[in-house]
């Protein structure tokens, strides 16, 4: 605004330029402010994640590919066969991008070759059955994008709580900044690996489970019901929520 | 019937009394079978007991004085002071009859003086947190008049499973037919009792915690999802319910 | 301990391997208690059941030729066609297991041959209807492999009470340790069984009926709301609960 | 309109005179469709009860006596002590009313003297449980107001089946139109009673019964499930709508 | 009983042979009153519908035939062509038996040619929309198979409350013992016609809608709240159940 | 009815036709009366839309034809690739249809060619998500058939509230009647909207989302809780409901 | 900005100032966006109203007196005797305000003597029951007090919908802009009016009725389920947002 | 270990005394894991907060005296009244505690006088409304205990989007590690602040609003579905969860 006064008091532009520029400036102010969210990746690792259901196999691809030139990646969720068909056929012959695809996770992530994500901290990742890893595996995949180093233990259940004590002891060792736990079912593991650290726990209900209170409610519910301090939740199956989440936490660890 | 034929042949009888008296055996037959499970608890030491809410006090006195008299003894559950006072009327000064109430579990027992529970066989008892104990406490006073010896553990949750070792070894220890487990909140503590011992574990949920899943239904749900094996439940609050399934498996168990 | 501590008095170890083997019989220490349930088949006769559901064909086929190489039998719940396939190309030409698949119950069972489970005890299984039977099946398939003799008798819904009388006679005399009763739409049954009987019922909601309280919602709910003593339940269509809990209450009767 | 045409047509009336009277009689006529309900007692004797719930007690005690001057009676529901207070102070020395007040039906009637109830045939009433005889009271009170005689049967529950066999004989013997049966809990009374007789039967569950299902829901959705033919239910504790639905169905049967 | 007594005392049978004859008089007694409901059809005009779904086409095909042979006629609800295609099988050159299959209503009719259904008096039909004419259909041929005269009338719904009224008016002239409403969405009619006639008004809410409240629920709760008098409800898409409890509506109908 | 009374007074009719005359007259009106909602669509410019689920697709193109044969146009909703081929197989070989069908919105448009629908006013369309496009096109396709002119902004969602800016000031300075805004997921924007304008907001909850609150049920009910005044609903996906909503609020509007 | 720019280049302010000022003028703009609802009834008649509820007395009073200072009035939703009590304190002697509290609709208005709502337009407000009142009620002096003229019909319930002809032929001859229904219970008043009317009506389920789907959720449901076109809902008992919503498409007529 | 070996090689132990010594560190080892919780406030900051709800306020007296004396400090959540009488009794003329109750946030801190918490870092705390004080205060007063520095904002709610600028700016700067944003209704602040700032939110539903959806179950659904990323949630009211959970995040971040 400055510059644009002293260009004016120089005569380099008359009132009306001057007042039109002003003008701009104050609507850049009020996009700056509702843009707040804008190249939230660039400073937080938080990168924008694509949620393919819903979508169009093309609208994903083409959300991806603008996405993956402008930032150099793209990650997608809830991916399909479809999509990872429709964007090799965009990359093509082109030798600049590759593309992983993680059938478990249902992820598709579209990278420029060479690119590394920046190693910004750890979390901790846990899950209590085999049936859990699809979220787990989704909240990895992200929570690697997001710039963490995911320490994970799979098939940890409270069936056998014995499971437990010595990938716990690991986690906490690696000073993580966060533990997601995946549990469905009854969904008790986050409350016991909460009840046992003094790092902030995030459960993830996994729709696993039959009946009353089956695909996960249970979960959800007895996770907010959890008598233990320090847990909080996101949806059920909401891996990428949990990994951003942490992603966040993280931040605020110093980096060493 | 073979006695009435053999009368009936050596014509201490005639036909018509005969056919009446057939007639009222078979009668006595289908009542039978209707009736099978009148005078239970001589057999099963599983007596009837008073459920007072919906009912008035007089109501209750008069049901419990008339079973206390028939049966040695009477038990209410859901009682409250009104209740006591109306069976201490009734009592008066009559020397026959005392009475317990018992103000957390909120039961009252009319006995006649003297008269002794006959003990038959051990179940375990343990509440995950002192807000149980009403519950568990009523599930204990039931067990008591079927012939059960209660051993129990309280205040044993999930947020600090070591509480839980030594009271499980000594339950496990006395050899008990079933354990009741009473959580409120996430429910948690069934699923891992029943994970670790080889006896049958009833879960009873508290209606303890607030929100949503609150008032017992998140304990409910979890227990209902446990993926232990070996746990069936019983509704909310239900002591009642539990203690006499508890007491029916202890028949099972030979006596020493 | 005595013996390492002998050892190093006698000079056979040094100060670092008594240390050391200490430190690893102390570690065997917390693991025993954390094991508390490892081989617990072996004493309790209630194996591991593999859940099929959310997990791939060739896992659960993996799972259950080790599970039946160390343990000489495994059983798959809510297996499908695909499953046997992959356990048979594993057995291949081997003589030494044979596999049985029930496809109403929807169970496998991979079994050493000559193999024999244990008869440790019986129990009553009763299905209200014929749409009950798949959870009735598995819940007699389970119990078989956990060493219970079943005593079965399906279709026998409170449409028609008198179907009733005669097979419950027959459970009764044979002094069985506890009662599955499987049912459906309103879920009656249960509680007319636990009214008649001295034994412990477990009610088992099955996933039968359309409409308001569908799916065995209604029948749940009336099983936790009934007015029978000594009625516990599981979750709809778990027939695998049912059936661990039953095996467990066995295990409390003497053998004959 | 004949008349009116005549009466036009002998120059009675002019043509003006002739179409407004005509106007009047076609809005007769739409008014006629719309009060279709109206003087609906005189015909099916089935009056307007009045519900007190959410009026303030002067304004029932104003409608009961419009009402009741105009039908010679009227009854009131869900009725408090307030509202006979207020009632009464309208009779004072009246003596042309009586006033009789049942507190557990929470039913007041207001009633010319020495007018009678038309008896126009029977119905049955079937209550499961002590707490069940509110609802049950109430549809009694309002099913004699409708004209129908009540042959009832109280506390004959599922948990003792062999208490419903000589009442239900009873009231079949009756020739009953229809047949009421109140439960609360579990509700499987109403499905017993239909699989047992030719004679529609209404299920009213009852607001009884704490935890998952409590309040009369497990009872309701049972009902809806059960499998027993010929069996409708009313809402929740809705006396009321079973006594009106019954005595619309005591009108199809022949008087003797 | 008496003869069996007469006999005995004519020494035409010992002692022995009377006692067993006896015995087996009073099981007969015991499984007449447990049979209360066997051949139902034959009193009632309500026979068994067999409910195809969870069970195999085989197995409705030979309950069907057995049904059809014993009784002339076995009704099938939610059948499919899987189930006519082996009912044709089983008939094949047999010329004795008809089968009808309504696609819409989901039915499949075997009747023996010739049978004809006793005509016992009528009842009213009437279905809100076109989407309800299903559950409507199936109450239809329902309730003509037991013995009802059906006065029908679809697509009249709210929305166009004028549809109502000629339909309405030839459904009360015909003087039917009850009145069958179909309606899904907001299932307003049954509340609309209950209002506006003296004949019993049976709700079936349909399946319809989509939402909150969809697929009959918003429905079915209104049809439970209706201020109506003299309305009572069924389940969603229940309509077997209406018209069996139309049909022993009609049985206290005079017939004519 | 004057004419008639006059033709009578001038003996052009006896009095029995006069009578028929008036009687028909009357019955007119009384149809008239139920008729009121006759040729909606001509007065108010909101047609009736054929909703296809559940009907099938001959029932659907018959309808349609008649329709559009009576009125120049039919618009049906929730259709599918095949109404379309069975329109277009009744169209034929006519040059009077054109038949348009919009994926996305799943509508199916027959109009006679040429026709075109009156402008009357505006609306706003506001779309959170690109997932909840289907019901805000169908909402687009519904009002422009009823003459709104709609003025839309798609991708719109709380999570970027600055992309909400510059679309709603134009909405706003249309001066349109009414703004409908579809949200799925936690269903936030119609609040935000409602808050900022003083135009009345019609909410549409999209079925967008997983886990708990999914499906739109999230949606649904934090536009009914939200605390901007002036913010009304319609049920999940019901654009219809909406647009013809904001029709009538069209029609209050004065043209320009 | 101009201005600003002129001074500046008159040398009335230096760079620093007139930099100061340019930012200010731009956080005003910011400001401005934000601030778009503030003062907003001075530009819609729509003003805040208090919600009591959760507040003491003296915030509410507080909040009310500072309101109805600056803008001439206050009304406060939901009031009881108390915030009554207390703007009588605050108000005491002084005659400048006058207070009108409304006990059915439970509102406290607080108005400047002499200070008149702009009359802006008609709204039709229709009530089903009597106990529908309350709702009705505060829906109209909310409208009021936005400066509705409301023209309303109460006790128009579907169980006599005869009653409703005459009161909604008055409101849609006062040509409204929108028409409130209140219905509890089944709520089946909105869907019948919306069919009816070419006016946008505005459903308010009311919490009224006992059972499943009672306190107003089955009205809310048949609301939301409704098959008329042109119906939105706002949540149970809001009768604030009603009316609000109202006064929004009053706006939206040409007054007269 | 090794020193209890080393004192046995000297002779200095015994065999037995050694393996007793051995038996203790191992049994200690055993203790050790499971007491992995105790002690937990003096290493993390986040001291166990006493429930007070269920509990009789002699019992919380006593347990808040005993915490006190041991740890210098006792807090008590959802306290009343009696329970600071309780305590003040006891306190009695002790000068070394000081007792602090919070109305509002019905919390009550007993303290030795002097005593002051530590200072590790700052959270921020967002309520959306004046209702969601009393959840707010209690996160505030936990969060203070547990040692954070709180920087809130209150009454900051989506229905004035504007008020949230400054005061997140604030909180933001301030860098804090967390923030806590409360909010009932509609709940959309939670989301709306996580998608503008890159720092974790823990959103809270408070139980405010009626109707469907009140009592914070739309605003818990809602956050549970949010768009933003890195939004988690703890339970209805639950200040204690949200504040002890943000107190670990605070742990991770670098003191300055």
């Amino acid at each position: 605004m400055e510059e644009i006064l002293k260009r004016f008091s120089r005569r380099e532009m008359d009132i009306e330029e001057a007042c039109g520029e002003l003008k701009l400036e104050s609507i850049r102010k009020v996009k700056d402010f509702a843009r707040i969210d804008i190249n939230r990746s660039h400073r937080s690792g938080i990168p924008e994640i694509i949620f393919a259901e819903g979508k169009s196999s093309a609208e994903v691809a083409d959300i991806a590919m603008a996405l993956a030139t402008a930032k150099d990646f793209a990650l997608i969720s809830r991916a399909r066969e479809k999509e990872a068909v429709e964007i090799k056929k965009r990359v093509g012959e082109n030798n600049e991008f590759e593309i992983a695809r993680n059938k478990i996770a249902k992820t598709i992530l579209v990278k420029k070759k060479g690119y590394e994500f920046e190693k910004r901290g750890k979390i901790g990742l846990i899950a209590a059955g085999t049936a859990d890893r699809p979220v787990a595996d989704e909240a990895r995949v992200v929570a690697e994008v997001c710039g963490c180093e995911v320490i994970k233990a799979y098939d940890v259940g409270i069936a056998g709580i014995h499971r437990l004590v010595e990938p716990l002891e690991e986690i906490v060792n690696a000073r993580v900044a966060a533990i997601i736990v995946v549990a469905g079912m009854e969904g008790a593991l986050p409350s016991v690996v909460a009840s046992l650290v003094e790092i902030p726990v995030i459960g993830v209900p996994a729709s696993v489970g039959y009946g009353l209170g089956g695909k996960g409610v249970a979960a959800l519910l007895s996770m907010l019901q959890s008598c233990s301090p320090g847990l909080a939740v996101v949806n059920i199956d909401n891996g990428v929520g949990a990994a951003t989440f942490a992603a966040k936490c993280v931040r605020g660890k110093p980096k060493k």
